[in-house]
């Protein structure tokens, strides 16, 4: 068996830059080894002091919204102004469709052979809370390593959008050019999260059908209560293919950290996400300690079948749940 | 001391339709005292069989929408036409606020004096999560003793509208008239949970505005995927005060049922309500016992406030957490 490494040599590895040990750490941190998370943990603690200085952008659209493309011409923009990037993915999709956003490395083909850049892909198994926990602690890792910005993006499968938009400072939405009819099926909650939006595929002939789509988002956005009292989302134009409209975005960018450090929103969004992390990971343990359960690995399914099918009040299968528990 | 009410004994009397015994039983569902939780849970679990029959109606609506008046004057159409309708109140703000939505049943005057109506103020302490589990179970109540309307307001505080979607088969939201300007303010994501829109006090003057307003709902609703397969949110335009609209809410919400049934969403919709249900008062079980705990109860904040700070990885605060919890 190999011997598990020491946290605080890693730890001085990762802020060296040792790429390697970056990877051998996000690796542990992936583990679902008992052994290997105990390590993941101190490394983390150990970090915590050095992480925090990057801008945090979480980056969604739907299939075909151009988010690879963008990500490596944005990315490879950003190194070549001196920055170093960190892509990472939530997908809690890929470890059931074999599939996974970012597995394929050649979809951004630039960044992955960019010694400023780091790619990862997304964690390939495990819940949404869980996928989510674990791309958190990477980014934290990235941070200690001097990455200044982190990419994080992910497909919109269920509620990964929320969950990035909860693990990021800034939450950027790609939409596809078109107007009218071609606009429905904008997911739902999304114009909600979005900080900025941005119409994609803005070149040549894309032009003047992104121009209506912008339009028709400003006037979805309109009606809505901003989220922020200093910040109103911007819709902007891009083309991640043809590197149109991105320096614009990175500008807007820097305008909404500076107004939201000014306002003391930028903390306080970190602040309330670190505090909704702890919760939402002490429930994955709940559950996962109600799934290891001899008792209640036989029983929590039947519970729940009663429960949906009205047979048993949610309180009396709480109940009963808290009992084995011991709570 | 009072002996504790018999739950066989309580339940006869609910089915039987005796008021009295209905409002004594709520208010030991609301209680905080765990002999009265005891006797709650064994009284819904014998109700259970009973119960489900009602179509449960969330209504919410920006202060001054006429929620109350429209309640009062739809519940006196519904009883008019044989119904019997129990209105109920998710307000998670009335502890702090001491008032409370329905806590001035004035604001219902033909309601609370119509014989074939019950209605009830909101739980008047705790969490949303404990305000709505008591919401939850006082409408079974409800619905064994034969209601089958439930309407179940909220104010809008916080997530409470999230709450009351989340326990009923149908969700309207009352809209002003106005357009352009006058429409920026509505709390973000509400368009998400609307089942149905009424765009209220759409007599007189105002419906001339209640039309440009629907407009305007209604394009916005076009750009968002709709929620169901076989339902796209109408925006109907009503008037509380004037009794008018309120007989085409009523149909619609009869199409809604038939379709949702016929899909097989409504039923699939009460099953998942269930068991998130189930899960969510696990969770408040979770954090109660955090709270009661001696050793918790002193050290909780701090590691809030480290892990808010940046001085504690979430991850290692879950672990102490969960050591003192013995999980």
């Amino acid at each position: 068996m190999r011997a598990l490494p020491d946290p605080s040599e890693l730890a001085e590895a990762i802020r060296a830059g040792d790429r390697a040990v970056l990877a051998r750490a996000i690796t542990l941190v992936e583990s679902t080894k008992a052994e290997h998370q105990a390590v993941a943990r101190r490394l983390v603690q150990i970090l915590l002091p050095h992480t925090g200085g990057s801008i945090r952008i979480g980056i969604t659209g739907v299939p075909g919204a151009g988010k690879s493309t963008t990500i490596d011409t944005f990315g490879t923009n950003l190194t070549a102004a001196g920055h170093r990037v960190a892509v990472l993915a939530v997908d809690p999709s890929s470890s059931r469709t074999g599939g996974s956003i970012l597995g394929d490395k050649t979809r951004m083909a630039r960044l992955v052979n960019d010694e400023n850049a780091y790619v990862r892909p997304s964690p390939s198994s495990g819940t949404l809370g869980g996928v989510a926990a674990k791309t958190r602690e990477t980014m934290l890792l990235c941070e200690a390593a001097g990455f200044d910005v982190i990419l994080v993006e992910t497909v919109g499968v269920g509620q990964s959008e929320t969950a990035v938009a909860d693990m990021t400072d800034l939450f950027l939405v790609l939409m596809l050019p078109g107007a009218g009819d071609e606009l429905q099926g904008i997911k739902k909650g999304i114009l909600e999260l979005a900080d900025i939006i941005a119409v994609n595929k803005a070149d040549g002939d894309g032009a003047l059908r992104a121009k209506a789509a912008a339009a028709e988002y400003r006037a979805a956005l309109h009606i809505m209560a901003p989220k922020s009292r200093v910040w109103s989302p911007p819709v902007l134009m891009i083309s991640g293919l043809a590197n149109q409209g991105l320096d614009a975005l990175w500008e807007q960018i820097g305008v909404f950290r500076t107004k939201t450090e000014a306002s003391g929103d930028f903390a306080a969004r970190r602040r309330a996400q670190g505090v909704r992390w702890m919760w939402t990971m002490l429930h994955e343990r709940v559950a996962d300690r109600l799934k290891r359960d001899p008792v209640l690995k036989a029983r929590l399914p039947a519970l729940e079948a009663d429960v949906a099918a009205g047979r048993l009040a949610p309180m009396v299968a709480v109940e009963e749940i808290a009992g084995v528990l011991g709570i």
